[in-house]
């Protein structure tokens, strides 16, 4: 057997757990942005593939025709994240966002252009956008199983309401704080009076450093973390990748803003960021009055938007959106074996509890 | 009176909270790294003037001829910052780093300005580089109390050993999460086998969040946080520069890296980073192997540094001193009177001395 | 006498000589964009002082409440333009655009920061924008006479219509391609099919290589250019502001790539580039409907601007009336000594009538 | 036949001009760079298919153990080139660079990495390094006929010595202001008292404009130009990748600078730089001294780079070469007939010759 059962794993806050001060959506999820649907391709084979493809589509019609802005932000540039300085030019995402590992971006892209080709007989040019986490401690990752159909099937069975968190799609092979990691995702909601607007982000977890649960110093608690023991310095390296949706009206330049502060939700989990951790952060907006469709493509237009002074309460929601999607990713990914028979074990859920209970913040 | 004695503060370790895996220096300051000076100029005047100007010095050399390579890192670009884009586009620092009020870079500027040119004859371009926050809540700041001389008298007082924290220099008026803020310090020391080196980070400290000490949900203990009560959307401004120094030897884009890093060390004491933060990182390199002597810049030359794959501990090292630098500010704070009458309190020591000692992690 | 009389220079157009494709406004400047402004503070004094200030004010409105949308590009960023971070991260401009030498930004970012102040009761923050070149060949630059004063002399004594080059203002000492620099301006209006649009350019121009004008290769047909002979290495060093106007309706995103083309316009006039050359450019938009009064900045709105897909025939326009800014100035600058009692002449104009009117063009 | 001989085609020089003031190397061609080789893969089949595959080899050792400092600057965004991140964090290539067309970015990242896994056992993570432009006008694009083998072949076929230019490689279908455009090469080599060095570009060339050759306003004369005729807005479009070879030894960021000068030399050439022109630059250093090797990559290490001061004289050199590629594009170019039966003519060499004898400089 591969891996055990999700049975008895948990999201963050089903363990008491909640980090923040403001309230998720209805799955805690980027699918909470009204819209966005999320679609796993997932590949497990013995004895030696565990990888796969996550696919988060900003909205059901045809995005290369309807596009949404968008803004890329780069923690640390060691990937291989294709298609941004598109994004960053034009302020406009034109297809999905795909992620998968390391050496498979291109296969995915092309599956992603093949995608967008069969449904825009007139395109000649598409910014295919796929971000990566290297998947190599524990999948084969030479073998290189994943095909562009692979990519196309993610993106056909992407739906919106819960979704699939741990060891799936891109998240099926990942390490993080040399526990398993995986994929994981989160949302929150702003009140009525700052806007009520929704933030989701979904994260592909493979990096390291000093694990804090909401503050809780678990890393240390269990004497796993880097620059220690088991987890010496390569050991931190690995990278993650956030996706980030919401239906607030932003332009391109403050969806940018929203982007970059993913990284301080990624700072309260302990991350160290190490040269070798290739951190991106992608946002778009799926609010219709700024979608760019053809006609508004075509001529002066005006976009809805929301000015600078208001967007602040939003970088608050993405900034505890991105520490639970990666805490989630941490809960919900479950053993595995490596493909040179190592085994990486689950984040043990009692130990959050026991300290949250009580007793063991950071720090002492 | 203006303000209380500093008598009854402590600085974070002092109350038994050490945030982080690895030791700081002896001085728990920037000036741990060697040759870094630290000057303050603090105006306090009835009832208006609480503002100022801190220096820091990265050696006691003629740093217009002896320069050292430096990196910058943006977290939000809402500040004044001046000089960045030539420290970006040759990689180096000319003259010292001044940090003051928003509306007294130019005074700031015009004194490091006349300073170098007094000590260097030849000198027919300077750039001089100046960060600000907006102590404006405390300091009577459209009065622009602050000269040249002021900067310049920093400057003349600069010196290494412990380095005076809380209200003083450009930290006398600044708030931070809705306490008085000030300027703090801290620093890390890495083990021999990983080079030995030294970081050690200064924080002029006016930024808001939801405050969070070594993981401590401090700001949701005390109902005084963003987007909460008294807290408003405009309170969680501010902004924040982190001077960053160290003694490895560093590239300029990799102190570019390093100082990106601080950003992850901020997001641990819950800034929201919002839009009216301009929130900035400047990181120099005190080895001599690389610092660029009028010979060096004249000809081919080999500067000694650490490749990619050894950076990686110094960012943990960095993240760490950025955390304690502001959490210092805050402990070492006292409360100070507003120009207009309000008083802003210092942040009580013996609430996080009660909620280390047992019971409050965050998020429950 | 300090310098020649200007009534023997001609504007390049005046020769006969119209570099590009699309036709000028009234005036062919910056001021062909209604609203926009331009003052000259011109300080030429007995044996050392010729330097200045300029400043160009985008509406003649109360900027500070009534911003325009602003983008940035930087060529080479060794120079102390102030002000540059805070309108990459907002998109916009809420000070006028202040030129004048590099050892000045300080009193001119002063005197800008006070104009603001007296017409804004209610400001805290203010971001000057201030760039410069170095004027330091022509005038005695260390004795810095500039003032706040002049500063807010230049924005008093702005206006609309013909525009003053060559040797005023922040063009008063600057020296290009071994000739003596300026000021210079120029302006480009798109036929009625693409928006009618006008495009105007501000040049402080102070930068060397190899000087070719509308292609004509004067530089090397002189003997005189860098590499070669009098103009060695350091001598095409200096730096070029451009600032650039116009009245389409752009995002910031839009004006910052509409900023970026100046410096191919900038390419055609045989600039090197060097590594000692501070090249900037800042364009606006003065359109009302992008124009962020106090309400457009208080809730969401809808400017109205014009779409990735249109913006190309103003990317022309400012490419040919950054050409043609760079070339007025140095046709309308007229000889003077240097501080030091050195000569700078002017580019002798009869040079370039005949190499149009026959017969010696590049590269041969 | 598809197109015509090229026996009757000319490099600019051989018609007798010469832009710039610097000499060209022996073949005037990124290969004057000792050690950079060359191949070009070929797709040419009735009816439709005109595209392949160009790779730029920086030395025929193991890139991926053995690499080298690399920069980049993007001039328009609006493009699909992977790799661009990573190689902007770490400061190196270690894959060749490939171009090929828009829409086969991914099989050619693919034949990149593949060729790299082959010769490298242990790797885990390859960033492949592939740059396009649209050549969809002559080449039916969504055939999508370039597959990962054509990718190995044009790496395997790389060479140093005279490189094949116009219509071969990735330049096969590209259009360039109207005319056939294609691959072309340049380079230039600076004095020995300005230390000898060489700077080589290849540019895969498809933007439009208002074409200049060596100055003379070839597009004006012939009446073929952006925003005129048969040229309307869109026929601008297009893109360029520049890549660019030294032996100077400079340090990463000196690199990303001499890359962002290409654009200048672009800019000579009458480009427009318009919306959907995808304009990239990418600059390398083949210097042992900076060479990263695997132990230069284990510990400090000395790398010996020329100082910010000496680097001017670089500039000037890649402007020159820049310009000279592209024009050596257009010279070498044959007629080609478009996939949907137009005909794309080559520019008509005698047109050059003739202005060039006498007669017809820009702007009259």
């Amino acid at each position: 057997m591969l891996h055990a059962s999700t049975s008895a794993r948990r999201r963050l806050r089903q363990l008491g757990i909640a980090p923040g001060i403001l309230p998720p959506g209805p799955h805690n999820a980027i699918t909470d942005v009204a819209g966005v649907l999320v679609g796993h391709e997932t590949l497990i084979a013995d004895p030696m593939v565990r990888t796969g493809v996550t696919a988060i589509v900003p909205h059901s019609g045809n995005l290369f025709e309807d596009r949404v802005p968008a803004g890329v932000a780069i923690g640390n540039g060691f990937g291989k994240f294709a298609g941004l300085t598109q994004v960053q030019e034009l302020g406009e995402l034109e297809t999905p966002v795909l992620l998968t590992n390391t050496l498979s971006v291109a296969p995915v892209m092309q599956g992603t252009v093949d995608w967008t080709l069969d449904r825009n007989p007139q395109a000649l040019s598409v910014n295919a956008v796929v971000g990566e986490t290297n998947d190599g401690v524990v999948n084969d990752i030479r073998a290189r199983v994943v095909t562009p159909a692979h990519a196309m099937r993610a993106l056909d069975v992407a739906r919106g309401g819960p979704v699939h968190e741990g060891c799936v799609g891109a998240g099926t092979g990942t390490v993080a704080f040399g526990w398993k990691g995986g994929v994981g995702t989160g949302s929150r909601v702003l009140p009525p009076a700052l806007g009520g607007f929704t933030v989701g982000v979904l994260a592909q977890v493979n990096f390291g450093g000093v694990l804090q649960v909401a503050g809780l110093p678990i890393g240390q608690l269990m004497g796993q973390h880097y620059l220690r023991g088991e987890l010496d310095q390569g050991d931190a390296d690995g990278s993650v990748v956030f996706v980030i949706a919401t239906d607030a009206p932003l332009s391109d330049r403050n969806l940018r803003r929203l982007a970059a502060r993913s990284f301080l939700g990624m700072g309260r989990t302990g991350s160290a960021m190490t040269n070798g951790s290739g951190d991106y952060a992608l946002a778009f907006s799926t609010a219709p009055s700024v979608r760019r469709t053809p006609d508004r493509r075509a001529a002066a237009w005006s976009p809805l938007e929301l000015p600078n002074d208001l967007i602040s309460p939003l970088f608050q929601a993405v900034i505890e959106a991105t520490e639970e999607a990666i805490l989630n990713a941490l809960c919900m990914a479950v053993p595995m074996d490596t493909h040179d028979g190592r085994r990486i074990e689950a984040l043990p859920l009692e130990v959050l509890v026991e300290a949250a209970a009580g007793n063991k913040p950071c720090g002492r």
